[in-house]
């Protein structure tokens, strides 16, 4: 796997997760994967306790965003990113660094979100007239 | 430990980076910390070692700036910095995440450096008249 390979799968990944595709996010994954987010919780390890974890965060209306250079090393990357998501006339936004080991097939094997309560703020969603 | 230590963790080791006071570095390790730097490279185990990674990096003269916000997750940190190193009238930087792991003391355990080569640049430092 390529660094240009891994890096097309964070930009894969962010994009799938702001268009709420599911089965394409789900398709970036190994079928024995492990989803720690945030890291310190329950990892989770059932593909369908992962499609969940992405149906519910979707059904929220998130969206992602880049907010940095990926980090390419070895079989694994780490990127810093943005989540976004609307409350009434607010906008929380949560700034995450996530981390990916890939598998021989490219897939990930592991994903770790660091994030915690002081990456997080609320802003008032600025009105257009 | 609590996100305040943690960030304070990360603060004091961008400082002695930069300061290039290596037994403060290494005071903020366990004593059976193991370090990866980059990830994908053999794993340093050994505290000498890990003292020799240190003393060879300060020996060039790096230094350590943040670049973004500290995630703390659990017993972990992850965060975005900066490593420059002047070679010659050119200045390399490359940017890193790094991902420490801490013991129950608050020492570091685990230690991983995500880089590639995609995240180093060398720009001529500008001449001062």
């Amino acid at each position: 796997m390529t660094a240009d390979d891994q890096l097309q799968v964070v930009q894969d990944y962010i994009r799938f997760i702001s268009s709420h595709d599911l089965d394409a996010v789900l398709a970036l994954y190994a079928k024995d994967a492990v989803l720690e987010d945030p890291v310190g919780s329950d990892p989770l390890k059932d593909p369908e306790a992962i499609r969940k974890f992405y149906a519910t965060a979707f059904a929220m209306g998130i969206s992602a965003k880049s907010t940095g250079e990926t980090r390419c090393a070895g079989n694994s990357v780490a990127f810093p990113f943005c989540i976004c998501v609307k409350l009434g006339d607010n906008q929380m936004s949560i700034d995450v660094i996530d981390v990916f080991d890939f598998d021989e097939s490219g897939k990930i094997q592991s994903m770790k979100a660091y994030w915690g309560p002081e990456n997080s703020k609320t802003e008032p969603i600025p009105k257009t007239s």
